[in-house]
């Protein structure tokens, strides 16, 4: 009897594929993505469209948490679920999910993917204007008068590489391990005058990082804290000498690398 | 007596300055451009803005009407005023005004320039995605599965020139000249994969006739209609063999021409 059940229990989980979401969605709208109980989160979301797609509670394991109000362009999750048409699965959630969030894709992934565990690369963007804008404001902070790009790239350098970010960190994170390596750091010009946007390029963040650096590298283009400032914050290991977090509502989760991918 | 009444009125009328204003809003917000009974329009917040800042009502004229749900990057208008600083007065509307409207430059102006009746091309862009979206979908109408695009650049080089667009007008104008000059008409790719705009640029335009354009064209994309079709229907001249009028949401007014500009 009792190896009928272990044989019956086996059969249940071969016959689970794995498969990868890509998620965009406009954080103004949720309190986050993770799963909690104020509010909609857009894990919540996803998951009561799946399950009701599915026939079958299904729960998500996204690549990392995204803050109320942050958007993202490129959040991976992945789900286990029977053979299923993915196509045909991708439209029911587009039309079950609310407007505010869309699956750019869905396939079949390695039953061994996890989307958090095995992303190795998180790319953000920050976008600012230096001009009054009315567009698209839900996604881009006015800054003005105008900053100094310059004087900021040259802050931004300090941030590359091997560093401890505990002064960019939220003083209420419970994450011990606070090294993080940051591949690139830079500002660009987007294609309208007046539009920049700070692209940041790392294998892990912090609680609160992108917006804590955004905020202290505006400080800087103001003129408020010398461009050298930078080596100094990372080497005091306080939150607080930092600058205030930017607004939300700038920042977008461009994109997560994967081995493969 | 009487000559020192003329005399009084013709200083109050030289004192007066004429002042343009260039105007970026989302539409979403507004019942159109023009003012009206029925709910907020773009014009109506403006001149209250302006009437508050200046201390005295103002009315402003603008290049031409937008619809309900229609955008703008690039509308411009006119009003008259004593002489102010105009960087000072962007700022105090850009402060008083709703955040969906943002004044993107202020800047005094020829006593003879006149918005609506100087504007010799105006453009517009017409937004779409043949993946979902959910960032700018306030601004982008999702097309799937997705038309063909060189099918309709075809078709829409039969816009192109001095043509009746009647069968593009929506029935109930009163606009009694129907004959508009259409100088470019195009489908373009946009960065990010699956984004495509149409550039429109003509003198002028009729009512709903960007708007039937893109619903018609995107007929053709579809297959539902063949790229000949335009100048059957440009023939017809009735607005009922056109196809429907694509959704408000995906049009922006992107800009508007002088003669000196």
């Amino acid at each position: 009897m009792e190896d009928t059940l272990t044989s019956h229990k086996t059969t249940l989980v071969t016959t689970l594929n794995r498969y990868r979401l890509l998620i965009e969605y406009d954080g103004a709208a949720f309190q986050g993505w993770q799963t909690q109980p104020n509010g909609p989160t857009v894990q919540q979301e996803v998951e009561k469209a799946l399950g009701i797609a599915l026939r079958t509670p299904t729960s998500i394991v996204g690549s990392g948490r995204t803050d109320s109000g942050v958007h993202a362009r490129g959040q991976v999750a992945h789900f286990d679920a029977k053979k299923l048409d993915e196509a045909k699965l991708q439209k029911s959630l587009n039309g079950l999910l609310p407007l505010e969030i869309a699956v750019l894709a869905l396939e079949r992934t390695s039953n061994e993917f996890h989307a958090r565990f095995d992303a190795i690369r998180r790319t953000y963007h920050y976008h600012v204007s230096t001009a009054p804008r009315a567009l698209d404001a839900s996604m881009r902070v006015v800054v003005r008068p105008a900053p100094d790009f310059e004087l900021m790239n040259e802050a931004a350098t300090k941030l590359v590489g091997m560093h401890n970010f505990n002064s960019f960190c939220i003083a209420r994170s419970e994450t011990k391990n606070r090294v993080c390596r940051v591949d690139r750091a830079e500002w660009i010009a987007e294609p309208r005058d007046g539009d920049w946007r700070f692209e940041i390029v790392a294998d892990r963040y912090l609680h609160g990082m992108v917006r804590a650096i955004v905020g202290t590298l505006l400080q800087i283009g103001k003129g408020k804290r010398t461009s050298t400032a930078i080596s100094d914050i990372l080497s005091k290991q306080d939150r607080r000498v930092a600058g205030p977090a930017a607004p939300p509502n700038g920042l977008v989760l461009h994109r997560v690398d994967y081995p493969e991918s």
